[in-house]
């Protein structure tokens, strides 16, 4: 069909961000072709789509670019109104929605980012660590005694937090760091056993193992580097 | 009416970014009674809004808190629907809205704090300089012949842009920067001229002797605290 090739998707499989679009794409049926980037070595396509930021996952409907990956998926969710829906109708939902992604990626991720990748620096990976464990905190007590993050059907805000469910785990063990555990967000451990149960998700996740070997050998070049 | 206290706006005149919400709620003609927030010493009214970040801009709708500027500006379009349009109806355009409003936070904001307040450190200044000049020249470019951002009527990303119209010339001249000119960045000045003449801009920006009032203070407490 030629509608396969109307959504062009550029992204790396094991990007938390890049996931999050797969996982829309999926729940909405949109087909697409995969593009598969080496980001040591961009391809032009992604600087002639993204050249702003140069960054994926970039979305490309109709020979059109979108980029950033809370932007792509309201995209789809406006694009592909008859699908499962990702935001809420409601405006207020949709405000509060936005607003807990947007933690995610402005408060969580830099954190966590501050905890694993200061290799060397203990002040700054302690510092890392307390404001993990914080943001993880504020997520935890927002789940309340909610399913999803959204009520009882998953959406927007799980999708974006699809890093933590599956990437966290991953990083801590191999960071050797403790900032997640089912003991201190019994919340967030119940929410991830749910959200990484759908099949929509679980078919989305890239192999463990892979992720695993990833930042292991990241992990190891920051410490060779010091 | 008991509709005026329906919506409270919690904010400081001087920020940009509350400016923002106020030229959304006065173009949709929204009623709200604003609370002028002391930084130094929040109510316990904006800390119980925004427990999160405990900033403003805050909106209450029938005591119903959100915060983040560009996401009071969404709610706002989708509550007050019969109003001035703010987001394009395409959802292409209203991706490309979100795409450059989201770079307006991410991309120029930090770099223009980076060059203004690397008081004592040219190092720093001068990256946030470079940085800046960068960001600006791809809004200039974004910009083409358009009279707005969104083409011939303003919006989203001109509203988020304000910061750029009005603010950006007064800290480049209080701390003695030269980020932006007529010369450099001609598009962006006649987009500045075009945005700042419209009534509902004119109306909602800050004295503008207030804020170089304040920039010199803070700019003088910075090199004073070197």
């Amino acid at each position: 069909m030629a509608e396969d090739h109307a959504v062009k998707f550029f992204g790396v499989t094991g990007s938390p961000v890049v996931c999050r679009v797969k996982i829309a794409l999926e729940l909405k049926g949109v087909e697409y072709k995969f593009f598969e980037e080496d980001l040591k070595n961009k391809s032009e396509l992604l600087l002639k789509y993204n050249p702003v930021h140069k960054k994926v996952p970039v979305l490309v409907h109709n020979e059109k670019p979108i980029a950033e990956s809370l932007l792509i998926l309201e995209y789809i969710d406006e694009t592909w109104k008859s699908g499962y829906p990702i935001l809420p109708a409601e405006p207020y939902d949709r405000a509060l929605a936005r607003f807990w992604s947007k933690f995610i990626d402005d408060k969580l991720w830099p954190s966590i980012r501050k905890a694993a990748w200061s290799v060397g620096d203990e002040k700054e990976r302690e510092k890392g660590i307390e404001e993990s464990c914080e943001a993880l905190q504020i997520l935890e007590n927002e789940l309340k005694d909610k399913k999803f993050f959204g009520g009882d059907k998953f959406g927007f805000v799980d999708i974006a937090a699809v890093f933590v469910a599956f990437w966290v785990p991953v990083i801590q063990q191999v960071a050797g760091l403790n900032l997640f555990s089912a003991e201190k967000f019994p919340k967030l451990e119940k929410w991830i056993q749910e959200f990484t149960s759908l099949p929509v998700v679980k078919e989305s996740l890239p192999p463990k193992q892979r992720l695993e070997a990833f930042f292991t050998a990241l992990f190891q070049s920051l410490a060779a580097a010091k």
